[in-house]
């Protein structure tokens, strides 16, 4: 008898894949986006982004390619470590050109040089005509700091909790990408989008941030769901204050058009992409944190607190909790 | 204008991708299948297989998955290195039941067990439904005796040519697996599959062949096709002896069954998936090369010498060069 898939992508990892990793300490129960190998500071993450999920079909190869960079670049940000260089896998889809290919070359050489990148080696695989989307496999590697590395799992009741930049650009920038009319002829459709398709990994902050941050994640799946993963690890619960957190120019003013203030706000909370980080630190750590920032000219805003207990609650401006509905972030999706 | 690519995929590489790695000289280039990096003894590989190009598309998803370990396992036992621990990347077809998930992730354990490794991280892509097909994304990490790295550059004119076990079975394996009559009733076809669906990685001989080979490459796109690639990182020519290249029984029969015996060695040798080793060493060193082979209960064959010059000659029994028409592999293609 075939069966649909009962259950989403985390619950799926730590039922199946967790189990197979629980020889190496360093992989963390796949609880977390990277590994550390045996004592060595060297960190390592992999992202894979399909064409058609993670970014529009028809998106440009070489803009394809630097936002599988840029997502793999982010978790090492939010980790505090500095990237290395990178292995790369393509699948390329019926009808691929050489012109194709040397798009996506290029796109990863410009950020190659944004980032100081090397690539390091892979595998592609060209023949395929069968179909399927362009999918690009990023595996990055990174150094860390020995011993400084940021985790997810070191947040502790009375934190605070911090997130770098502006919240949901990323997700109206999707509908952007997605809706023709959506914002059409503003300025705000164009930055919008710009963030969407090339979003800024937080590297120097996730350095500054080593050593002050009690936990970190980049958020790549929504606010509140990467809030729950970083609670989740750290045995805690997190309550967000939604008027404190930080929007662009452009997404306070498609929030101002919005019938439901709440619901546009919870919303941009529950859009991913952002790649900005979300971090905890002890109160007693606020005058480093806001070094943190202006050493690596980063807006940084305290959005909220961590409390014992379990999951994240949104908390509108009269003390009532906002419902988000979308506990996690569904991609592109046409 | 849209143009076809309009070269191989080794020719591309050298052209696109190789100008991205020449900052980093562990990268060698992208002429090896491994990075070295820093000075560490870390050695890392990737291999990405495509359902319908290198597994057959209805190939159950446990198999897929040790296929796709074995062909990065494969990587490390040519250099000499001993497997570590891996990442993964799913891209999962339209339909994917929790059956097939968990089918895959029971392949993986099973071979966890069986190589002593651990999965150390990854991403799995769920909600494809654009009907692209299964696609395994393997990142290997390895460990090398500090400066024992088997390189493909160290071919020296006048070095032995040296394969592990027997070359064409997994050649066979395939047709067999793609059509339904060849060789059908016999035991050969049940073997010829084996070795096509299961290869076995020569990880205990690889490490063997640390400090006695000169040069090593793994033989996944074809024995001729691989002495290319290894007397083109070297700077040399390859003469390789039709007949000392070693065949199984199962192999031997059906070339036994062929009208032309040349045709069919050249067929055999020009045929991938072997995941044998090919590798070079000095004549002076043919006593080690022998007692690798003892120690580590493998078959080697010497099969070739190294000279001065470029370019793969197959030598028939006569002393004529044997025609190879295939000069890479490709895949399973239905």
């Amino acid at each position: 008898m075939r069966r649909p898939v009962p259950e989403g992508e985390f619950d799926l990892i730590r039922r199946l894949f967790a189990p197979l990793a629980a020889g190496e300490p360093g992989a963390f129960g796949l609880a977390d986006d990277a590994a550390v190998l045996l004592d060595t500071d060297f960190v390592v993450t992999k992202d894979l982004l399909v064409g058609g999920v993670h970014f529009p079909k028809g998106e440009p190869p070489g803009r394809a390619a630097k936002k599988a960079l840029r997502a793999n670049l982010s978790d090492l940000a939010a980790k505090g470590a500095k990237p290395f260089g990178y292995f790369l896998g393509c699948v390329w889809p019926k009808g691929t050109t050489a012109g194709d290919i040397e798009a996506l070359a290029a796109g990863l050489a410009e950020d190659q040089g944004a980032f100081r990148l090397s690539l390091l080696g892979g595998d592609t695989t060209l023949h395929v005509d069968k179909g399927g989307p362009l999918t690009i496999s990023v595996t990055m590697l990174g150094l860390a700091p020995r011993d400084g590395l940021i985790r997810r799992n070191g947040a502790r009741a009375g934190d605070d909790v911090y997130v770098s930049g502006t919240i949901g650009d990323a997700g109206l920038g999707l509908r952007a990408a997605s809706e023709a009319k959506f914002l059409r002829g503003t300025d705000a459709r164009a930055q919008l989008l710009d963030r969407y398709r090339a979003p800024t990994p937080r590297l120097s902050l996730g350095g500054a941030l080593a050593g002050v941050a009690g936990a970190a994640i980049d958020v790549s799946d929504g606010l509140v769901a990467d809030a729950g993963h970083l609670a989740s690890a750290s045995g805690v619960a997190i309550d967000l204050d939604a008027a404190r957190i930080p929007l662009s120019a452009a997404a306070a003013e498609w929030r101002d058009g919005e019938g439901d203030p709440a619901a546009a706000i919870a919303y941009l909370a529950s859009a991913g992409d952002d790649y900005e980080i979300l971090f905890t630190a002890p109160a007693t750590r606020r005058r480093s944190v806001e070094m943190a920032g202006q050493v690596t000219k980063t807006q940084i805003t305290r959005i909220g607190a961590v409390r014992s207990g379990a999951g994240v609650r949104l908390i509108g401006p009269s003390g009532a909790v906002i419902a988000v509905e979308r506990s996690g972030y569904d991609h592109f999706s046409e």
